[in-house]
């Protein structure tokens, strides 16, 4: 039976109903950002509100962070409007979204009247990335890396095989600044042809309801998707953010963060390795700021879970996967701790007998 | 000869070239905005920047203002992201601009692959709305009210009739708030078939860095562009500063404001007066925050302005107009006297022998 997946949940709706304050391991924001120095830094921008904005500094810093010139890098308001750009802006016939993965660019090339085929990664292999499961003719493959919400981390080789002559091969790496070195990073890379590449400063930044992130890509595909775009995409605030979280010290924080994520996944998948006789499974290597985990009656144990306060993403919005997933944002030692604590309960509310 | 436009030069262009220190005539954005409070109350949503943005309450606050239910309105990323969305969203087969006017929507229109006819209103009627003028079959007509760059208001009886069934009528109200009592808007209004109204919040708040405005409109229309919005399109302290334009305080500043504005933009057009004899001549009546003037050499003059410290917006890239017309942000009385001096100089460095 084929599940249809609402491609337009995301986490956010699981923290904010009924007004309850749940301890929130369903949105994968890093924790207590933004940081007070960068929150000061987008305050000090309000004081030119009255100007339209100007994103020459911004879009330089982001050129020069990666390495790159300037005609590469495009900033948009969050990696959303990067999806629909990429769905309305490039001529494409036969697009393939690699899936599981973060909905939202499929939902955009829907909206935008395309047919988009999937292919599946199995739980089997890993969720891992199999390049001759994707069509050949396929004229657009988006990918994530690492995976939402696998947390798996493919080979930058292995996407950079996924790359043909009138492929657009559009990389999501939204979460990659989350993983120690960035390694398997193609950010940066102008030997890939038809490499799209999308990051967000969202997640480690703490910066969702800012709305910025950027594309690299080759100028001609920049050039095409910014004619797509709204004039002054970007506002001011994001603007000074972007440019803000470019600096060697943002990238310093930025890399004390993702070994800080390590740790404290490891954490947490071990504490999980408790739950293995209750059924659970956790999808490894998890190299994102999240798990994937498995186990009998999710939904129900989500239910409890919420009751005790602490919200989880449920899995089965996101294609490939089903009802028995749910996907668990990586937070500090003390509140993992608690959070098991609540599992426990959760599952022997679910199951009395185990 | 037919002059070609650049439909994508703007006004910010011309204040912030070399780091000149210009006064700005050039931007219709109000001087001394934002105001105290409002900053501080965009300032109190950045607390909050980790969350993605909810625009629910602002969006309720915009259709409570307007009377309108929420399925009426559409918080868009200024009114530049609106001509985006409706170029792209609607299904169009002739769109029809009127002209001389804000370029944004044609832009817009002809990057989403449309060819746009173009209905251009004449000096020699006062640019005043000719509704006979626009072709039966135009299925989708953009008209501004008050017109940007003519300041022309047009009697909201005469815009209504531009309505057929089968058409989408966009009205352009991006400056009507500071027109006093709003007479003439058609916003909240829901008995003229097809009517989209425009709204910004840029001008009078002095916003244009946020990227804020919205869209009235038939409960269908506001699900079609918002199909094609990205997620999350409004950020957090633009949906924070949305809801605050929204309260009476707010309106009664606004309302306060725009009758300023009447009397400092009498105060110009009877300053430039003075200048007839030079071949200077103002389009009236003038009814938005800012005047079209028509002078020989109008280039040169700008030229000079520019030397002098002044920057006022060129004509010559709106449809209708050529290097003879520029326009003026209404400023108040003290900004005006200081440009009228400056005005008389550059006239007399033009035309020395005047």
């Amino acid at each position: 039976m084929r599940t249809e997946h609402d491609l337009r949940h995301h986490g956010d709706a699981e923290v904010r109903d009924d007004g309850l304050a749940l301890v929130d391991l369903a949105v994968n924001v890093r924790a207590d950002t933004p940081p007070a120095w960068l929150r000061e830094r987008i305050a000090g921008s309000l004081g030119s509100l009255a100007a339209y904005p100007d994103g020459r500094a911004a879009r330089a810093a982001v050129a020069a962070r990666h390495g790159l010139p300037v005609e590469r890098v495009l900033l948009t308001a969050g990696a959303a409007e990067a999806f629909v750009l990429l769905a309305r802006a490039l001529k494409v016939r036969r697009p393939v979204v690699v899936h599981p993965q973060f909905t939202e660019p499929e939902a955009a090339l829907r909206d935008a009247g395309h047919t988009v085929d999937r292919v599946l990664l199995r739980e089997e292999d890993g969720f891992r990335l199999d390049p001759a499961a994707v069509p050949e003719d396929a004229d657009l493959v988006v990918v994530g890396n690492p995976t939402n919400p696998t947390s798996v981390l493919h080979p930058a080789a292995a996407v950079a095989r996924l790359a043909r002559p009138g492929r657009t091969l559009v990389v999501d790496e939204a979460f990659m600044d989350a993983v120690p070195g960035e390694r398997e990073a193609l950010a940066g890379r102008t030997d890939v042809p038809g490499l799209v590449v999308l990051r967000s400063l969202t997640k480690t930044w703490g910066l969702a309801g800012l709305r910025i992130g950027y594309v690299l890509a080759a100028p001609e595909t920049i050039a095409e998707l910014e004619r797509a775009q709204p004039l002054w995409p970007v506002s001011t605030p994001a603007l000074a953010a972007a440019e803000a979280c470019m600096g060697p010290q943002a990238l310093a924080e930025a890399a004390h963060a993702a070994h800080r994520i390590a740790a404290d996944r490891a954490h947490l998948i071990t504490g999980l390795g408790e739950f293995t006789s209750a059924g659970l499974r956790v999808t490894q290597p998890a190299e994102g700021p999240f798990v994937l985990i498995r186990l009998p009656q999710a939904a129900a144990v989500r239910g409890h879970l919420r009751d005790l306060g602490f919200a989880v993403r449920r899995g089965d919005t996101f294609p490939g996967l089903d009802e028995e997933w749910l996907r668990l944002a990586v937070r500090d030692r003390t509140t993992v701790n608690t959070f098991l604590q609540a599992l426990d309960q959760a599952l022997t509310l679910t199951s009395p007998v185990r």
